[in-house]
């Protein structure tokens, strides 16, 4: 059985969880205070990061690393195209929704509102809350804007791509910061991935000290 | 011919450049003052970052994506290994590089030193440039590491993983911010890469407003 060091409310870590109840691999999630720097998690990765995945008897970290690991030694079902450049555009998405969104969004919100507070960090800063409030509806009509063109985010079939940007939005949507009255499309798209198997165990976390909003676990919200 | 939308000093750029170096895809090279938001760039890339690629029709951005793109489209000669477990570490250690020890040294170094005059954001942040001087020695010292038990960095042949590490350490070096005496496996590793024909672009990059020492451009440093 696959082992994963996570923290529920990360992005990378919900990526790494979709992929592998995508692909029927059962976990043993483990729950990681790295923030605590605790020297066994730092011997697992010297990054001192989470998600760190213990599979085929490696122990493996870097979410975009394990995610491509996933999909060439479990190819079924595919979460990534056969064509080169429909993959580029997958893998495009994917850095989009890690990169620009997770700076702009994720590190603005959740990590001001929920990460700063269980680390001990303070209070949230507002002007990056502000700021991330802003930027998300920006990336909201970014997604409407794909999805009036195609079915998933990154063309007719559901990907990886898919699985990034859910596991930020579900992050976010945790905290009540997503307005899903802004975009039908995007939010017909999220009512699809959220009634996955895959993504029950995710509607199912808890964090001490946050309560979700009722329609976070809702299918019909 | 592929033309390359990129600044000289960015680990990105120079990550792409040489993939497409190393394959012997020429490329126009085209600066791109990317903090000025031209609506013309932003069409070509929404996220507004360098590199930003036209190749084969199409225009590319994301660098770990058209990384991957190149080496589907373009295998020869691989830059990646073929067995998944030899690139996962291809792929881990290419994000150990554009994740941690960019938000580590890169941010903290060259950005503070270069890319803030440029964008004219004023001086330095002496605290930013003391932790970057310090994280750097941690991350030679896990390179050595590595390379004292592999040839390079990520297996027994050349991949990605040295590609995205020279990129960061040559933006680096270009400032003087590389202690190359601290360890004779990292010294040897960079020798080797440095002397391929794919960097010779990038040992000849000028920057108005900043020299590089004379080693920089030097194969016998
Ligand atoms: N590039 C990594 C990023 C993982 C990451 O940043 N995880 C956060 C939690 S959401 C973390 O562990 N941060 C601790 C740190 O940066 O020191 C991946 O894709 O796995
Ligand atoms: N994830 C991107 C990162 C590229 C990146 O951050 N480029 C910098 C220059 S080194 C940039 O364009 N920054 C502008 C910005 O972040 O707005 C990639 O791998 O291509």
């Amino acid at each position: 059985m696959a082992r994963l060091h996570h923290v529920p409310l990360s992005p990378f870590c919900r990526k790494v969880r979709l992929s592998l109840a995508e692909k029927k691999i059962e976990v043993d999630l483990v729950e990681e205070r790295y923030w605590e720097a605790d020297p066994d998690f730092l011997r697992r990765n010297p990054a001192g990061k989470v998600p760190v995945v213990r599979l085929d008897g490696k122990m493996m970290s870097e979410s975009a690393a394990i995610c491509e690991y996933l999909e060439e030694t479990r190819p079924e079902p595919p979460l990534m195209p056969k064509d080169p450049e429909a993959r580029y555009e997958v893998r495009r998405l994917v850095s989009w929704f890690d990169d620009k969104f997770h700076h702009d969004v994720t590190s603005k919100l959740l990590y001001e509102r929920v990460n700063k507070k269980i680390t001990g960090q303070g209070y949230p800063d507002s002007r990056n809350v502000k700021d991330g409030a802003k930027a998300i509806k920006y990336h909201l009509d970014y997604m409407a804007w794909l999805l009036d063109q195609r079915r998933w985010l990154a063309g007719d079939v559901m990907t990886l791509a898919d699985f990034a940007a859910a596991a930020h939005l579900s992050c976010l949507d945790y905290i009540s910061d997503v307005d899903w009255n802004r975009s039908a499309v995007v939010k017909d798209w999220y009512a699809k991935i959220k009634s996955r198997p895959a993504f029950r165990s995710i509607l199912a976390d808890q964090v001490s000290g946050f309560r979700p909003p009722p329609h976070y676990a809702d299918l019909d919200f």
